[in-house]
């Protein structure tokens, strides 16, 4: 289900372990999801999670494309993180600190228990801690909520964390070589416009935004 | 072109405003490129960048999926900003600050000065001022790259960034409601371990890294 022209190419950079995929998904969760929509190959970004080994993810009963999915699309899910800008000497030599990966195959829509359950996660891998501060979704609000969930069945996972690897004309000239390495931070919370005097802020927000608390 | 679904349930969020797309892509330069591959739709990152009001990423003449593409494949580029959790009373209302466009078409190749020019255009979006640094690609590196462009023809935007809106009930409560921003930030450059004695890091990546000059 991969790109043959791609994996003969640099078969270095092909990750085989489960455990750097689980690694990947724990430090980033905007995925995008890829799918054959009316007109032709589609794309949209949603906030992915695993739980219980399928890659899950949400949204509401009344937005097209995940009736779509929903259906039985298959779809390709690719989740990036950009960890580096890898600065050459000479442009062509230059790429990126990287980890990506694309899970492949038919989502399946979540029911009942196991619908809350996948919701949660998602939520708790958002902020975690969060659930246990918020009520549970009212039922409502439950059967307003797709919540699909992919197999970790198909996927591909390539990541680089190399220096440069300049020509040895290049090198020996005078131009800077490194890597400019790239974080995602949470900033400090900021309160609702409405929120009731004397709430401070959450426990489970706090936590992200180091030395805001 | 679009998901007429998604569209008909949150016309507000949609933006059609073409400065609004230039300034996302002036923040963000990782692109998910979904098309049609021989077992699906699939999905690669890749840099993309604005060059003469299309959109263009470059890659390997040797990469199966750019081959594909270059073939006249219809493809969907989905780029997003992820400003902000948004962080409701309740899961439910809970979202994010965001920024997403998808641009949807064939994509051209690129040949002879163009090509040139474009790939001046991404290595100057990563790395602003990096090409007076650096000497030119030579003919052999440029024959090795295909470079892609997308016009900027059927494209949608969606952005939000909004306060959490919770049920009365829940903004009586006494659960903390607001928003987490994020932010991509560079950190100090790193100097490749073959770096020469005496080079300085270069200007263009100081300027990236703010407090670590």
């Amino acid at each position: 289900m991969t790109d043959a022209g791609d994996l003969t190419r640099f078969p270095d950079l092909q990750v085989r372990d489960l455990g750097a995929l689980r690694a990947l998904l724990a430090d980033v969760y905007l995925g995008t999801v890829a799918y054959i929509g009316p007109h032709g190959p589609d794309a949209l970004p949603t906030a992915v999670a695993l739980h219980d080994d399928r890659l899950v993810w949400h949204g509401s009963t009344g937005a097209g494309w995940l009736r779509r999915l929903a259906d039985g699309s298959p779809v390709a899910v690719s989740v990036t993180a950009l960890d580096g800008v890898v600065v050459a000497r000479a442009s062509f030599e230059s790429s990126f600190w990287y980890r990506s990966a694309v899970i492949r195959g038919i989502p399946q829509v979540l029911e009942g228990d196991e619908r809350g359950a996948a919701l949660d996660a998602i939520v708790e891998r958002i902020l975690p801690g969060r659930t246990a501060e918020t009520r549970v979704p009212s039922a409502k609000e439950l059967a307003a909520t797709v919540v699909l969930a992919l197999p970790l069945d198909d996927w591909t996972l390539k990541a680089s964390r190399d220096w440069p690897e300049d020509q040895p004309a290049d090198v020996a000239g005078d131009v800077w070589a490194g890597v400019v390495p790239l974080e995602v931070r949470h900033l400090a919370p900021l309160d609702a416009p409405d929120l009731r005097a004397g709430i401070e802020v959450a426990a489970s927000c706090r936590r992200l935004s180091p030395g805001s608390e």
